[in-house]
């Protein structure tokens, strides 16, 4: 079943290890089938180096399982309603990359200080709320996807505009048409939260890029007129 | 005598500096047999590209050598001290990891600052007193250990809910039901060490993660209804 | 075509991954043929691991292809501009690497602290300002290159003596006399951001390095007299 | 000549690179035979991948080449200069290790913050001035030996407790009892300057430890009653 969809699942989640992002089980990748809605998602604390295609499990968009002997990832109800509520995705990353954890427990937007940021989101990485008592208690990975979606759309922002969010005292998320492609930018999340760090090092209080920066280099490889790269 | 337990101590041993967590000779591990109630544990002042097996040092909790041609680890009574307080404990670490290493000569409690911490400890990493002068004449490695436990005795602290400690002026100890283990909790005491750091970067007033988030994810990984992993 | 050239150039990219300045594709490393007055160039968007001499474009000074099935660097106009203005120079470098982003996100120049950076900038890395909103929307990469040029008038720069510049919100392009030492310099321009992000964190308010030490190291390695090295 | 201490010289030169502690040609290290009163030391700006023992320079104590077609390192009058002045020395390096070089571009001692530190500094290590004007006209190389001497005799500090030197906007130089010990100085320096950066990130007015640690600390390693290690 799935077993091309596998096959990209499986080598999303062996770059994280490859690209320095994951330290021991800490993170997860998975990729939608959209005909079939079904999700192909890493296995819950297996390690990377003993992972390999058959460990994937397979989960319908209500979160039961219908192919695999593992437990799925603990946050693959996040997944499942990310999918749910925003249709351009096929792939989820979830990580615990040290410098986008580091902006998540200060509980700040990363700003868009530059164009290494903007090519890739539009706009500063939004910070998602803390959970309340009752989200916790009830449902804790669901609504950790339900939190995520209300900022987006409190700040309407379009998910393929600013393909990551990262949550308040826990850490990244992001996203993208495919599975490489959600880990392309968890990788480009984590540098421009370390360019972000390096930033506020150099002095506390520096500005943000001037929006129309942020336009131009945002525009140059997404608008309508792109020009980056081969067509 | 104790081959296995040797080779859990050895592999335990080697994986520091896989894990890029010691320089030069700077960390050491042991393990204990609960049965005979003796400890192996890594010799002196011995380079790890040169450790076999047959270094390691067996002593008992009156910290007498009984095997082996090597000085034991000069942090050897610490250990031992440590096992005699918390029976829970299989295996102990010392290193000088440079993060934890930070916190420690700042003589600060690691904050409790988000999930990626309170997945493996249930609130900060306390940071144990100074010794007297008193204390470094008279025992020094002996009474290392009797701080660590001074402190987890006033605070009130379970050393399996709270499997580390960072020493003023010094560096971290962490332990666990196994030597794999309290290297294990090694990697990330310094791994949540670095992530406080670059929060303090990004914000110097950042606040801890609320008390409910840290229950969640510690009971969701360690409470008696746990859901992390497979079973 | 400018078979030796497209070696040289070709070999200066793939340095760039080597020394860890490149994520993905963000970074390109030209050469110009002053005789022909050809510049040859990375490949827009193609991947360090996937390249070969064989991709490499040959445009002209009026940024025209005039060998290559590939589009150029997006970046073409900016090295173009810049070969026009300086005719010292053989190569240029641009790259994203992280620690002179940083400074580059601030918008400040890097301050000479010391001999490593005074051994080959002989002063700060200036920073260029930003780029006005007609001067993105007509030109924007060819302007990047006018703005660094007037930056160097203004402040009356040898580009010699200054061999690379920080672009506001942006990051950093290096020069040489060929594309390897280009190349050298961009690597030199990393390790002096990184060691003057050190110094801010160590004091933020420490000062320049004297300029009786800065023309010292400068002139030890490049006055009339130079010294270091084998002649 | 000297074929002994030349191996040892460009074992101990090649560490370097290893530990990472150069980039390109930024250090070096000597050593000296006390009999015959030569020093051997690497010549100036050959690359690391390149050098072989018979690269090495072989200078007496006047600096006169005695042996070699290269040039020595620039630096050699630095080390002649602290041979003569510290007849303990049987090693000297030279490096521009960046977190050493941000202490010493922010003109600070090396605060001892800890007991990683104590191990092998006893005390801070120190910053030396400036040279003046004079100085750098007049014999740069050999006053910058001139000023370490000074700073080491002003503050009455023995080279054998106090085994390396930052100099004030230039970087490290460490030394021991052979091209290896120096180079172990080295490493350990970089190490502590390390921690000491990360302690200031964790809290910029954190105390150096109790001196009645240290003195544990170094007594315990290189007292006449030490333990540390095997004997």
């Amino acid at each position: 079943m799935l077993e091309n969809l596998k096959k990209l699942v499986y080598e999303a989640n062996m770059e994280l290890p490859r690209r320095g992002l994951v330290t021991y089980t800490w993170g997860n990748v998975s990729g939608i089938d959209r005909e079939s809605g079904l999700v192909v998602i890493k296995p819950s604390g297996v390690e990377y180096e003993d992972l390999t295609p058959e460990h994937l499990v397979v989960v319908n968009l209500n979160n039961e399982v219908v192919e695999g002997n593992l437990n799925p990832s603990s946050d693959t109800k996040t997944h499942v309603e990310l999918y749910k509520a925003f249709p351009q995705l096929g792939g989820i990353v979830h990580t615990h990359s040290p410098y986008a954890v580091g902006w998540a427990q200060a509980g700040e937007d990363i700003p868009c200080y530059g164009t290494t940021h903007a090519d890739y989101f539009y706009g500063p990485v939004p910070c998602a709320r803390h959970l309340t008592q009752a989200e916790l208690d009830d449902g804790y990975e669901k609504n950790t996807g339900t939190v995520i979606i209300e900022e987006f759309t409190k700040r309407n922002l379009d998910p393929v505009a600013v393909p990551g969010v990262i949550c308040h005292s826990h850490g990244p998320f992001s996203w993208g048409k495919s599975p490489a492609q959600a880990v392309y930018h968890a990788v480009v999340l984590e540098e421009v939260a370390k360019m972000a760090t390096y930033t506020r090092m150099v002095n506390p209080t520096a500005a943000p890029a001037p929006q129309r920066i942020v336009n131009k280099h945002y525009m140059r490889k997404h608008g309508p007129n792109a020009y980056y790269g081969q067509k």
